[in-house]
């Protein structure tokens, strides 16, 4: 088998976890296997150096932070390749530019346009095993480039789509996909596999086995992905994939709930067509994501308000923009509200069962929290509720899908 | 003018200082100058990485430990464009590879052989000022290498040499190459010009302010180098070049001390041909370099002794492997002496005036101080003597051929 490991850089934090990683790739090599290694920065090195950036340049041009950010994972994928050679194995760190991944010119967020792996397909050949830097390439003109957040992931599935590999295993902190966050729902189990847009809705409401963009490459290029745990050799993970499993078919395959989400309202502006969308296009134009969007007509007059929902880290961005608009619309006031949660439902079944949107909102209503948003997808039904709600609702509604069942 | 500005580590181990070197960068560029900067890794950046590697393996294979070695200049060639960016100039960061510093494939020593800067030409034919990460290059297979000890100096020189650069600065803590070690010799002079062969017999004597390896590429080259002071911008530095100059001819240029030495002797082994041969041929086998040998013959019967110095470096090493030899030959003991020094007068003069070795001898006997081995080149003459004579021997030297006389 033809196996590509990727491992995050909580797996990777310490040099005693860096030996410990390089025995289980040696011994997964002995078995017979062909392995690429994919490594990220090592635990905060990234947060370093974006500190040593920022003290240098508030505004660091994102090509030369690029070029700075790709040796953090340049340092553990040499380390990595030094701590197999000492189990004597031979293993070469490759930058991902060497590895062939060819991206575009957006620095800090680069698309993957081509892999082109012959440098690794022919070190496999001579049995050596590539350890390759996660996260980053090279684009056209021949600079580096990162991939942005999550980047590590999509090089490994990159590769491994590219290699034709038999497996490509994402190595985190955690043993897989939940049915729920298990620190705060204490009977979540472990998922045994999930199709790429469940996984996908999960990724952008707040997991952190996968992410989004990384989820995308892997469905578009068909590469199925196993989220294991770095640190329980034996726990399976969780399989990310197309297939139809034996799995007993259910409405709703996981909860999630994120608590990075700020409410922004924007009270009383003229109800006419055109506004909505020209508070929202002044928020896309500074590059802001809208999560959540609600309209709804005043009682009194012919004003509306609208509600929209952003990720905490853009709130002061998004609060001066919508202020602006607010303004020019001769609109009444504006709402901030920082103490809301999203939770989601998600799974294949919520598109076939218009019932599971009832069933989620009764479960909420009889714990007696109260919906401020909803959103929905084909396969996601989200509710913004209060923050101090956040955890019980959770409980509750992973109770009432019966997730804690093992069958799934 | 194009002009190469190196700055080794010393000069950017911190961020204050990367930033005040921006500064400077930025001035000579706004004088309407091309700008290439070559950097060294940050202070003692490189050996906290040999410190990382050999954690992890105390023998990492040189492939891994260069792609280790990389990422310390990666990050204070980042650092440094970021803080020129900062300064309103437009810099980027580039490696040596993409930098065109084409090598063989000896990771750890590598040797340039190609530069094609296509890259940082057309960058400054952009107004962009290329921060080029020193030490390192790229091998015919696509790997990164890294160039040796004084590597950066050589990125500097070969660059400017493939640029067709007008100069090529390079900048260190001190203010350029002195008449002797300015904190033993109260009164050395900083030279204004030195020939390349001078530059490097000073080199290889212990002057800390050019590699060897680096001066013999600028005199292949013919790159006039000027060694400058990062931190007195008004010092002119010492030019080394081929030029004949309109200085006074003087026998002696420079006195220097290299005080890394151990003499290690072999007595009484059998005096026939082909011994001292065996015996250097063993530690050239080892790649310990043997800087003096002197044999002589015993007095009483037909044994000689030989005896050679290297490094304190190798020490260890070389003393095993003459000990094999010694065993081999039925010699009769090794000795080992750490306390040696060597001081040396070097200068074009000394080709053509045999009056200066005599010169040498008589100071040094006038100052009571006993000559141990002798060696000679065309423009050098050193004496092996104790270590605790070293400084005073040094003073003294240098106030005998007057190297003190502003005249030089």
């Amino acid at each position: 088998m033809r196996i590509v490991q990727k491992f995050g850089g909580s797996s990777v934090k310490s040099l005693e976890l860096i030996q410990a990683i390089a025995e289980r790739v040696v011994r997964t090599a002995s078995a017979g296997h062909e392995v690429v290694v994919v490594v990220s920065a090592m635990g905060d090195a990234t947060d370093h150096l974006l500190d040593l950036a920022s003290q240098v340049d508030g505004q660091s041009s994102p090509d030369n932070l690029d070029f700075l950010l790709a040796t953090g994972e340049m340092t553990s994928a040499a380390l990595m390749a030094m701590a197999i050679n000492r189990l004597g194995r031979s293993a070469r760190a490759v930058m991902g530019s060497q590895a062939g991944i060819l991206t575009d010119g957006h620095f800090s967020e680069a698309r993957i346009l081509a892999v082109r792996p012959t440098t690794v397909e022919s070190w496999l050949g001579e049995g050596i095993i590539p350890v390759v830097t996660g996260f980053q390439g090279i684009s056209g003109e021949g600079r580096l480039t990162t991939l942005g957040r999550g980047g590590s992931d999509l090089t490994a599935i990159a590769l491994a789509s590219a290699l034709k590999a038999d497996a490509c295993e994402i190595y985190s902190d955690v043993p897989g996909v939940f049915t729920a966050d298990p620190r705060i729902v204490a009977d979540a189990r472990a998922l045994s596999q999930l199709s790429y847009d469940e996984m996908m809705e999960l990724a952008s409401q707040g997991a952190q086995v996968l992410q989004t963009r990384a989820v995308l490459y892997a469905r578009q290029s068909g590469v199925a992905v196993q989220a294991r745990s770095t640190f329980d050799e034996h726990e399976p993970g969780t399989r990310i994939d197309e297939k139809q499993t034996s799995r007993a078919p259910r409405w709703v395959t996981a909860v999630a709930l994120d608590t990075h989400l700020t409410k922004i309202g924007l009270v009383g502006v003229p109800d006419r067509p055109g506004v909505a969308a020209l508070a929202l296009d002044r928020l896309a134009q500074e590059g802001i994501n809208i999560d959540l969007v609600f309209q709804a007509l005043s009682h009194d007059d012919l004003r509306a308000d609208i509600a929209l929902t952003v990720a905490d880290r853009d709130r002061e961005r998004a609060m001066a923009v919508s202020q602006e608009t607010l303004r020019a619309l001769g609109g009444r006031s504006l709402l901030v509200d920082g103490d809301i949660a999203k939770i989601s439902a998600v799974g294949a079944g919520v598109r076939n069962h218009p019932g599971v949107a009832a069933a989620m909102f009764r479960a909420l209503a009889d714990a007696g929290i109260n919906i401020q948003m909803i959103g929905t997808s084909e396969i996601k039904i989200s509710c913004i509720i209060a923050r101090s709600d956040a955890e019980r609702a959770l409980n509750h509604v992973h109770q009432v899908f019966e997730l804690n069942d093992s069958q799934g």
